[in-house]
């Protein structure tokens, strides 16, 4: 460890008297969000703190805001007064889902000539159909940029104070989907192969399945004793995480009604929750994370 | 799709007349940085831009700064002038990490009634041994909070046009480290079920070992054909991204010269680079991101 790093890395010692704050970031020449043009950010895994500099700045640009229902209230307003709000949240299962209209609506609002922010929570393309949005808006040559968000895994990991990979239990992690778009377990997943496919498995949705998956995991020899973390509104005021086993999931049948968002953890790093459980009650009343 | 969400969210319609752009964060009511506590920030995938609000309200408040290899020169020059910093970095294959050394220097400082901000590239508790740090800040009663990280994994794949998971290809993502504190292939790892996991897999620091990696994994029984993407240097000015197949890896010995950081991705999500591909040479003249 070094205390002098200016050999090493070149930061210049007289640093400039502008102002400091954010103020300070007023005038830096971030990238410019033409119009015509969408952006796809990812807004992060709840709470507005962890939305990132270029969502923020994207924010105070955009015409219009074609925004997703896990979205906190004070990131939608962040944006200039005269930017319009458009919904198209999506929830957990139900039939809703009209990906293909809000692709079109993307196009259409960028052909108008608008400043068209897509807003999703965590990241666009992670478990948040993104890729799709992009695709329609290539072929139709719209210019569009993605600005990456902390996905839900990693985010409401790190609010459980649970690593997502810690050198004593996991090289690996593995993300998947806990339900499809009819609410069931999606069934392109190979259980078999997931079961075993890391010392770690985050589970996005998949609260309402979780002892049908849980009972899959035990039958292809995940250990009973493995433990299990629910981790509901993560980041957020009214966070909580519930513990237990593998093999104790089915004995709690009410453990499908706890609070959504809720992401799944299944392995031993859940037991750092325990020590490393550093969002405590008085932290959370912070709206800001 | 809604155009009129107001009823659905509550969004206040009269807005207030503060201060637009980053000025209006200064004054929001951001979490208090106690002398005394850690904060372990992660910077993200390299681009200052992807850095979060509250990792940025971090900067501009901490005594002195505890940081990798990897973060962005630019982001470390928005701290307060009067932060010092301490360069605290490990690079890949190196026997230069000395874990213990740093956890132990947080402690330190925090125990001197320092605001200590440790900031780390990507997220801190993804292949960024923060777990290990906060262990012995709880150990030894350290206040401590997380603020997650964009890892390398999701920014980089974000940054090539390449979706982590899209419907038509995946539900499900495993990440891994593609060597140990020594440089190799990390021994824990069983790559018979690492092959099979899942239809992507995102590799971190993968590019020495990969012929090695792309041998053991078509053994397994993964496909020739299967496509391969090298993301070097992520969201940065001199982001490339070179294309092959898990069975013409080891026909390219240059392969593993390819400039470093570098995430591999293997996967058929990889085929989408080439529609999706948003980040041009004009953007990364842009060091923001």
């Amino acid at each position: 460890m070094k205390s002098s790093p200016d050999n090493k890395r070149d930061i210049s010692p007289g640093k400039s008297e502008t102002p400091k704050g954010f103020a300070a970031l007023d005038s830096v020449n971030f990238p410019d969000f033409a119009p015509g043009s969408v952006w796809l950010v990812g807004a992060g895994p709840g709470a507005p703190g962890l939305l990132t500099l270029l969502g923020y700045h994207a924010l105070t640009r955009a015409d219009v805001i074609v925004y997703d229902a896990l979205v906190a209230k004070q990131i939608l307003e962040w944006r200039r007064d005269e930017a319009k709000l458009e919904f198209a949240g999506k929830r957990g299962g139900k039939p809703s889902a009209k990906q293909q209209d809000i692709s079109v609506r993307l196009v259409e609002l960028a052909k108008e000539g608008k400043r068209v922010l897509r807003l999703k929570g965590g990241d666009p393309l992670m478990f948040g159909r993104g890729g799709e949005e992009c695709q329609l808006l290539a072929r139709t040559s719209i210019a569009f940029r993605i600005v990456p968000g902390i996905t839900a895994g990693t985010g409401a990991l790190a609010y459980a104070g649970i690593p997502t990979t810690h050198r004593d239990t996991n090289h690996s992690v593995l993300f998947l989907t806990g339900h499809d778009a009819s609410g069931d377990v999606p069934s392109g997943v190979d259980w078999e192969n997931v079961t075993s496919a890391s010392p770690v498995i985050v589970m996005y949705m998949a609260v309402r399945n979780l002892p049908k998956i849980a009972n899959t995991m035990l039958g292809f020899g995940r250990s009973a004793d493995e433990p299990v973390a629910v981790i509901s509104n993560a980041s957020l005021r009214h966070q909580s995480v519930h513990t237990t086993t593998l093999g104790k999931v089915s004995d709690n049948p009410d453990i499908t009604k706890l609070p959504t968002p809720a992401l799944v953890v299944v392995g031993k790093v859940v037991d750092f929750h325990g020590d490393l459980d550093w969002y405590v009650k008085a932290l959370r009343e912070n709206p800001l994370g």
